[in-house]
């Protein structure tokens, strides 16, 4: 493998100088984007899309074509060990995903047998390495999961959820067996993540969606704790070269304290606390990521500088902020005010780096 | 009228002294009750529902015949408000409230006028008095309305939705504009509260159910600094009786200490953080009303007994607690699992008060 001609993200995860903040986007790979639109009508379904490694190698690249940005992230889905576990995913047209087989009893979750990455998920090792391939150096390369409570929620519901009831049902009345599922969901996730740490992937991210709906003793309990054993299980080093762990709870501003001590290298935030406030609240213990609210990309030119500037300046001087949305980027957004968003982060962060 | 036979509710509100801690449900008048149903099926749609104030009177006292509530609470909903300005408020079967003039533009937001809510909602005066007269002391009467913020969410949107690209974009593109339709919204929702007040609601509650989708700095500006505007225009003390304000902010227990000095007297919360927490972060200038999972009475009648043994103790000695859910009962709950949660509130809830 070639060395890293960009490697701003990963000096800003491990908090070390940077001459510019970096940035990149969730979901910077997406529906906003009209390649990506075409790409997508090459594909049967969305899923074909995700288990095809040329396709998802290609909708990856395309946001760094046209944007200055610091890192690429794997086109997939969360849903892909669930779907690896049987319970037959699918999407249906403005539905979004739902699962044939969802789990719901403790002899459904008995029977749940956790994937060898290497089989099952062999599409997404394929992409990582091709795009690992294709990137050629040129910035870092991010794999991603799902956290364990984030995927039970559709594995037991079935698909999205407005209540959430049946899978707090099961965790409040069967807490036993829920922890079955959880503890399997983080072994496969663990070695899911290993598998494409060994294919290519330079930092890994997990993506709690919906660890903010529960108490801070569910958090901690049901969703954290099952964060923490997979961070513990993850090979921190590859060829020479360590491999930062991000977390990102939306919703989670609540436990940054509790996140930060799982031995992950970052925390990703949403756009609800002002990043300064939750880097006092680390005290430079992690990297951040984040926090812009997404809309602010439909906002004049001027305005979405105006608070580039102000998120920057809430950081503050000094290293370990990578810059990024709340959220994943909005199919509406017009990509010419993602320019604008991505050259004013470089452009403006300048001056805090000196 | 009659003085009132059970004024626990009133009294935690006051910080008062009580013999249990009282405890209501939001939307505890609702469709997991059987007998709404049946009325419901006596009203051409939702909206004639809440604008016949003999159905919303039957509706409202439903919940007190079957359950040992502290409190009732106005039948209603909360973009009447709208509606009045000449939105056009629907219900559309399956897709919630819809409004037929959305509000987008100044032109169109410089032509809103604040309705008198004797004149176009008096319909709610007219059932906040029935009700009350029928409740006939029996418990307080708690009158709502939705906050300027969340109002503004549905007249801009046109309805419900997931992104709030169009209320955001108005919001950080034409702040002026935005402030405009807040303070028409606050002036209107302070004289609505205070009709519903002259009418007998003995009590009011603000509902800022997506206060928690903004930034902090967003929150500050354009949520709660219009729900202090009202709290400073609210009748305060109406024939001799105090009338407590209630503020409630889904997903803002960030924003506790500030929420704490709006003037209010109690603030709302859901379920995120320990009620115990909230209430060291308040240190007692306001009362504490919640904060169980609604999701909660999907479990056992063990499980319920021992959440709200858990959250008592939480909150721990002394006064200022109203029990509640952290949100409104969901549809699907088993009316047979509330009874079990109000009757341990009071049964568990003594020890704390001797």
């Amino acid at each position: 493998m070639l060395p890293l001609k960009n490697d701003r993200f990963l000096r800003a995860l491990r908090c070390e100088p940077v001459d510019m903040t970096p940035v990149w986007m969730m979901r910077q790979a997406g529906r906003y984007l009209p390649e990506y639109r075409q790409t997508r009508t090459r594909a049967k379904d969305f899923l074909t899309l995700c288990k095809t490694p040329e396709l998802a190698c290609e909708v990856t690249l395309q946001p760094l074509a046209r944007f200055s940005l610091d890192a690429a992230i794997l086109f997939s889905d969360i849903l892909t060990i669930p779907d690896a576990m049987g319970l037959g995913l699918y999407f249906s047209e403005g539905e979004g995903p739902r699962f044939e087989r969802p789990v719901r009893s403790k002899a459904e979750i008995d029977k749940l047998a956790v994937p060898d990455p290497n089989q099952s998920l062999s599409y997404v090792m394929d992409a990582v390495s091709l795009i690992r391939r294709e990137l050629d150096g040129k910035v870092p390369l991010i794999g991603f999961s799902g956290s364990p409570w984030t995927l039970a929620t559709y594995m037991v519901e079935g698909g999205t959820t407005k209540n959430f009831s049946k899978v707090k049902g099961l965790m409040f009345d069967q807490p036993q067996v829920m922890h079955t599922l959880l503890d399997k969901i983080a072994q496969a996730v663990t070695a899911y993540l290993n598998a494409q740490i060994a294919a290519g992937a330079q930092t890994v991210m997990i993506f709690d969606t919906w660890g903010g709906i529960l108490t801070s003793r569910d958090y901690l309990g049901f969703s954290l704790l099952y964060m923490e054993k997979i961070v513990a299980g993850l090979t921190r080093e590859y060829e020479g070269q360590t491999i930062p762990v991000i977390l990102f709870t939306k919703d989670g501003s609540e436990w940054l304290e509790e996140i930060a001590t799982t031995g992950c290298d970052a925390i990703g935030l949403d756009w609800k606390l002002p990043i300064g406030k939750a880097r006092q609240r680390v005290r430079d213990k992690v990297a951040l990521q984040g926090n812009m609210d997404p809309c602010i990309l439909y906002a004049s030119p001027e305005r979405i500088r105006e608070e580039v500037a102000s998120i920057l300046a809430n950081y503050g001087n000094g290293n370990g902020h990578i810059f990024n949305l709340g959220h994943g980027i909005h199919p509406e957004v017009n990509p010419e005010r993602v320019t604008v968003f991505i050259d004013a982060v470089h452009e403006l962060s300048k001056k805090y780096h000196q």
